[in-house]
């Protein structure tokens, strides 16, 4: 199968190099032109679950992908923000029978791709998978994880389970969602409280979740995001989800790391993904007349540590 | 006549030595013993306006205070948290005829008073004089500044006029006000704003202002104040009050300094008084069926930092 991996960092990375090695034809698409460089010149390397490895996978700028080549499958994996350029950059790979998967954190990403690829096309799923990069080149890929995915399109069930086979083929442990919206919902809860919480407080997730209001403040952020997603027919078990994002502050399992956002903002002053988690919420809330006065406080100070740390 | 100082810190000494040197017999009462054996040993030093000088003022640690003595007036001058211990310890010198005037920063202090002191006694008002501490029994005094205070019991007027002018007489440029809960809460929205946005953000108030979101924060807080001061007959003018609050982003005049409540957490790992500033409107709006999330969220994310920077 001829897959184009749009945003080849870290996730993009393990995706591109598990499915190159499950015998597809992988294209990897990026904007870093170290990274770029680092794998044209010495192929993908990786610290695969402790093993060295070396694939050779091509690789091309966004700004230049090859016109004429059309894909079976676009999988995009770009930060939020950059999702639309991507989109517009990869314009030339979209065919009529290209179908497009969307394994982006965060909420509301269809509405971005919905301008480019006809909803029938359109796949949205999360993944358990984790990925790290090392440096330009050179990725770090431990454990084990999983994928959900779903037609956006109605009537497209079949080839949802069929992109679900194609993935897990090549190890990717994917199956079909009937559900997809509540399970996008449910991480997005994880990643709306842990990450502006710890980003803004500068704790890790177990330090986070020793202070007395921490619980409060995760209910309460959890509860506008089941307010927002009722609206769109999603109905969160509430108690559920918030004991799953607590998990998050066990010092013995995840608990004594940073979540992204705090590694993007707080160590390297990159600018963050929250306008398409709380700030998300926050636009929905407005447009279904529903308060989220956490999710918009959480996002503006966000954004003002970003513009207080010069962050780019 | 015979005044004490209850909580000789910064501002407590500038009054105490103001007070001292208008012809007042003064007492300062402290918890702080390094602060109180300086003063014992040398007098209280003060950098005033430019110029070093010494005054005698007895100083006694609150826990001991002299039994037999009555005074004229106490002026409260704690932190918030240490006010009804304070209130507790100098409960001997409160006579019939004792007027108590509180000048404490934040909202609601007069509910504690209450439990110490019959209503017509109570004066509460609040100051723009600053005041510094450079060690233990050394204070930093410059500038100018003044006092607005009321009557708390009704039918007090005439008291507190002759209170105000007994302030005066030392310089301290205080005057009658009819409306004093506007002041406090107006001044409230300052703190309520520099204070907890600044700590949170680590930043100062110009650095604050200069961010997009700065606006709308303050905004949204200062609404709630509003809202919850309107259910207590205090109609703020809002558009007025954000303009006040705004004018402490000004780098050419306080912009640059950190509020105190950063001084106090994340310079000098102390716990805050939010449960007197934002807190207080919390549990206000609780009472009177008034959202405050803004303030909510922002008492429990100073609180959340407290813990995490092991404040004391």
């Amino acid at each position: 199968m001829k897959i184009a991996i749009a945003g080849a960092g870290a996730m993009g990375s393990r995706f591109g190099l598990m499915l190159k090695q499950g015998g597809n034809d992988v294209l990897l698409i990026d904007g870093w032109q170290d990274h770029i460089n680092a794998i044209k010149e010495n192929g993908l390397k990786a610290n695969y679950n402790g093993k060295e490895i070396t694939v050779e996978i091509p690789i091309v700028n966004q700004n230049n992908v090859p016109t004429g080549e059309q894909f079976d499958l676009i999988i995009l994996f770009t930060k939020a923000m950059q999702l639309e350029k991507m989109l517009q950059d990869v314009k030339p790979l979209i065919a009529d029978h290209t179908e497009v998967l969307c394994l982006l954190n965060g909420i509301g990403h269809e509405d971005v791709i919905e301008k480019f690829v006809p909803m029938e096309k359109i796949f949205i799923g999360n993944t358990m998978w984790t990925a790290g990069l090392e440096g330009p080149g050179k990725a770090k890929l431990f454990g084990s994880g999983s994928v959900e995915l779903q037609n956006l399109g109605a009537g497209q069930e079949e080839a949802a389970k069929k992109l679900a086979e194609t993935l897990s083929a090549s190890g990717l442990n994917a199956k079909y969602s009937d559900n997809i919206h509540y399970s996008i919902y449910r991480k997005a809860c994880v990643n709306g409280t842990m990450n502006g919480l710890c980003t803004i407080l500068d704790v890790n997730m177990a330090g986070l979740g020793a202070t007395k209001p921490a619980h409060d403040m995760v209910a309460t952020i959890v509860n506008e995001f089941a307010a927002v997603a009722a609206k769109e027919n999603v109905n969160l078990d509430i108690p559920e989800v918030i004991e799953h994002v607590e998990t998050c502050f066990d010092p013995t399992t995840i608990g004594m790391h940073f979540p992204s956002m705090h590694q993007d903002l707080i160590k390297n002053n990159r600018l963050t993904e929250i306008d398409y988690i709380n700030g998300a919420i926050s636009r929905k809330g407005k447009k279904y007349g529903v308060a989220t006065p956490y999710c918009d406080f959480l996002t503006q100070l966000v954004h003002s540590k970003e513009e207080i740390l010069g962050a780019k």
